[in-house]
């Protein structure tokens, strides 16, 4: 069954046509992303959310949604419309229509779409494969939640070919970057570690609220600090926190997340 | 006016919503794109886009147009249906609709439009400004012409915020990679230059007419290079070959192409 989603005004079910033709999103990519949990009713992090958003749209010349303080509003008639307490909503911010080539119309008329799926429970732990694709460090899709997803696509891709759960892609220089739709965090003793936002990390909601929580290292890490590792985790809005357990076939951490971590998420 | 576009077997108008909601193309730019030129009726290297598209696809996991065949048809359709005789067509394949998440769907139902723009001679000359933002040779975005276009979209954007007409993008191990939508070449004497592929570039139709009709020595370059060049151009399907003039101001070559480069396009 087809969920009921929201676009620019109109409440539609997510399988009906609904950007144009010439929407930029849909032909170069052009446009923002925020997936958003929302438990209980409640939309968790709304405002490290929107502030993303806001900064986001900012730093790509693209207008804000047209009325930022209704989104609230939207995403709770949005779960109620399809009768979901425990969801994870997804919020698309396109460039709207333009003319043929990269320049944006002088005018852009953003377009904005909401929408729910019921929230499943992600796997216990995740097992990782290696990607061969890299990201650079300086480019825009890699730092920000961007349209522009196709290096993760086919990271997570090989990855399920290689029967893994998710992709672990590095930098061009060979540091540790995070997972394909995920952050990465690891412990050893006392010690928080995460890759540096300049390792084409997107600066993922619960990674800030983690960094706002606990003291954590973020710095340029090999891959081999993983397997000195006591737990690794991954992180990201709709998933929380969930450990790692392998990368490429061999086990990494213990499998559980570190207590001072769980208790982030209780 | 809008132009009238092909979608999955209808003729609408370009401005028409014609994506659904949940196409992964508009979701995560999980897509391909050919930019084809028609000159006089007539599609240029239309065989080579079609192969192109075709490995593409296979490299990416895609399923290929349903009717491949057709396609020619459908483009000739497409130009009489808005009254054009030179036009640059651009066909957009996606991975069609998709539930939530990175995994693409057990069955793939592609999405095909074809969109038809007037032909407009491009600039005479194109002012170059270099890019911060760098590609990795690791990059899937970077390699395959992707919807996922962020990167080069802000590039572009970028120069023109600088008053050029094109960013100039390197890799990250700072060698020259090509423009935002465009291979580079130059010319030193009787030698001609262009980078090698292995520098996050786009396998260009023309750039692979070019390679089949003249010695070209691809390979790592720096940027240096341009300013030794007696001639330096760009090259796509919609523009051909054009010169370049400057690089963040400063000039570069002649300004002409070279005789035999310009034969292969008279």
């Amino acid at each position: 069954m087809s969920g009921i989603a929201f676009k620019d005004g109109d409440w539609i079910e997510e399988t009906r046509k609904a950007w144009a033709l010439n929407d930029r999103g849909a032909l170069l990519g052009d446009g923002l992303i925020e997936t958003m949990r929302v438990m209980r009713g409640r939309v968790l992090r709304f405002d490290r959310h929107m502030e993303r958003l806001s900064r986001s749209c900012a730093d790509l010349g693209l207008p804000g949604p047209k009325d930022p303080e209704g989104i609230a509003g939207l995403i709770a008639e949005l779960v109620a419309e399809n009768a979901l307490k425990d969801a994870v909503v997804r919020l698309t911010l396109t460039a709207g229509p333009g003319p043929r080539g990269l320049d944006r119309p002088d005018e852009i008329i953003p377009s904005l779409a909401l929408s729910a799926a019921p929230f499943t429970p992600p796997p216990a732990q995740y097992r990782l494969a290696l990607s061969e694709i890299r990201r650079s460090p300086a480019s825009i899709a890699a730092r920000y939640k961007t349209l522009s997803y196709m290096d993760n696509l086919q990271a997570r891709r090989q990855a399920r070919g290689a029967g893994a759960d998710m992709a672990l892609l590095l930098d061009t220089r060979g540091n540790l970057s995070g997972g394909d739709c995920a952050n990465l965090f690891w412990t050893r003793g006392e010690d928080v570690f995460t890759p540096d936002l300049r390792c084409g990390v997107l600066a993922g909601t619960v990674r800030a609220e983690i960094l706002d929580s606990i003291p954590v290292e973020a710095g340029n890490y090999e891959p081999g600090e993983l397997v000195q590792a006591d737990a690794v985790f991954v992180t990201n809005a709709a998933i929380g926190a969930v450990p790692v357990v392998s990368l490429d076939g061999v086990p990494l951490g213990s499998g559980d997340l570190p207590p001072r971590i769980a208790a982030l998420f209780a």
